[in-house]
């Protein structure tokens, strides 16, 4: 029943960033967070002709707001990090998936498998991260707020945040489920917000308060599946390096190596191009055959090599 | 690769209510949700040896907790109810996907495909529920509350809350999905909360504040599935006649007819047990093999015939 692997279409996983969901300067309500999600899905549903998809996303202020929500009412019991992280999935999922729906239909793709999983990952208890969290989540705090609170803050720009561990993904617990489904042509949503943490000892799971990064978790799910273009897309238009200065450039291409040179020059910052260039440069390491860093609105363009910086082997 | 279907396993859909997660005089913490689950979850993974399963959960404490939650912090934008049941189905989808691997794992059973998904599922937009919203959800207030909420309230037994509309449930979306995936001997849990209710008009959904019974919702899925057996696991043994009073029975089965009976005699209250019984014969009537009702700790004692209320065909 299933067509033979050499007939079947390139797996293409795509990992949407925040502004896919809420811009700069939006409240993010859900009407705002559905019009956005258009601009990106309208893409998806084209591409789904030439490619077998996977769909990963990000959840920093879903999960910012609800945090803040739970801190503001003593009423019910606080849920772990994690929890809400499993929340955003349950939110996001819906979200895109009833949004590909309508889009799939106005193509005239009646029927395409479409499923949004929840997805749990591993990390590493003794992972360096959780000596030293690092990634700042939810609301913002005067020092004094800050200084009440029961766990770690840190001074940002915006105030004081808590901050929480980022442990590297180690596995995807739904590996083998998620590569089955590509087998079967299904469009998979899955990863929401770099996955739900937990800890595996022996046969047991133990969430964790921390947060994955999306684009190593989803990084991490390429390898597993084996992802054949891993395409990071967010309110970027690709890899720029001097960054903010007037010789300030985007770069259409790039090696492993080249990307190595940029890296030790510190032209990436930590918490948002860095780890999109570090999982780029990976996956065409490990032998994936394209990598793409793009916008949000030049995900089509980009995978015609059009816009966007391309990631390439060595020997390319 | 997949087996011929007269090789396949029955294919069991259990619900879940309520008390597999939150039992009565609980707070409802995260870690007395996982002690509670692992009753129900013991018992599933020893049947998924013999049955091909799907589990559908209940949602109402969490999505109170939300409710509530929203309403006490003005700061972030609320979220309309169907995206709060979406967010429901991520944490609960989450936990008892995670303590079934824990479970299926201590079993010797390494590896089994097994997902967690969202689900959303169309109702009427001229369902007359909308007219009529009598479902109570989320905080309790009081007079002078209520009368200042933008929303319907009624008075119920505990005090003020707020009553939506319970539409029944028209289609699951992801019935072909899990179709497909039943064939493949996955297990899902899926339609929590009793799936995420939109209106659908021509190519496009739009989310509606309303809740759908999730016993209804398993029903609408189980006749689209092919369901062979349909069990709801819940806080009581199974049905009760005279409940109450010094002739209270429990009846070890029931055909649809005498079901009817029961039911034109109000032997069974609304929004608990009749919705449960009328799933049920619904089930039987419409071809199904077997129906059941019981208490959550006794699935595997019922799916012997030992335990709860059987539902069997009036010829059997």
């Amino acid at each position: 029943m299933k067509p033979e692997p050499s007939e079947q279409k390139p797996i293409l996983l795509i990992a949407l960033g925040g502004n896919a969901l809420i811009q700069k300067n939006q409240a993010g309500t859900i009407k705002e967070q559905f019009e956005n999600l258009r601009v990106p899905v309208q893409q998806i549903a084209r591409l789904s002709r030439d490619y077998r998809i996977i769909i990963t996303h990000g959840n920093g202020p879903q999960v910012g707001n609800l945090l803040l929500q739970q801190e503001q009412c003593s009423e019910v019991p606080k849920l772990p990090l994690e929890i809400l992280v499993a929340q955003t999935e349950g939110q996001i999922g819906f979200m895109i998936e009833s949004s590909l729906d309508e889009e799939l239909m106005a193509l005239g793709i009646e029927y395409r498998p479409l499923v949004s999983l929840i997805t749990y990952v591993v990390v590493d208890k003794n992972d360096k991260a959780f000596k030293n969290p690092s990634k700042p989540i939810g609301p913002i705090y005067t020092e004094e707020e800050a200084a009440k609170l029961d766990y770690p803050t840190k001074k940002t720009a915006k105030g004081y945040r808590r901050i929480v561990s980022s442990p590297k993904p180690v596995t995807v617990i739904e590996k083998r489920e998620i590569k089955l489904l590509m087998e079967n042509d299904f469009i998979v949503i899955c990863c929401g917000g770099g996955g739900i943490p937990v800890i595996r000892e022996g046969r047991m799971f133990s969430g964790v308060d921390a947060v994955i990064d999306k684009d190593l978790a989803s990084l991490c799910l390429a390898k597993e599946v084996g992802v054949d273009v891993f395409l990071i897309a967010s309110d970027v238009e690709g890899v720029m390096i001097n960054y903010g200065t007037d010789k300030q450039a985007k770069l259409d291409s790039l090696t492993p190596s080249q990307a190595d040179k940029y890296i030790s020059e510190n032209q990436f910052p930590a918490g948002s191009m860095l780890p999109k260039v570090q999982a780029s440069q990976e996956f065409v390491r490990m032998g994936g055959k394209r990598a793409i860093i793009c916008n949000v609105d030049s995900i089509c363009e980009a995978l015609e090599g059009k816009a966007g910086t391309q990631f390439i082997r060595e020997s390319d």
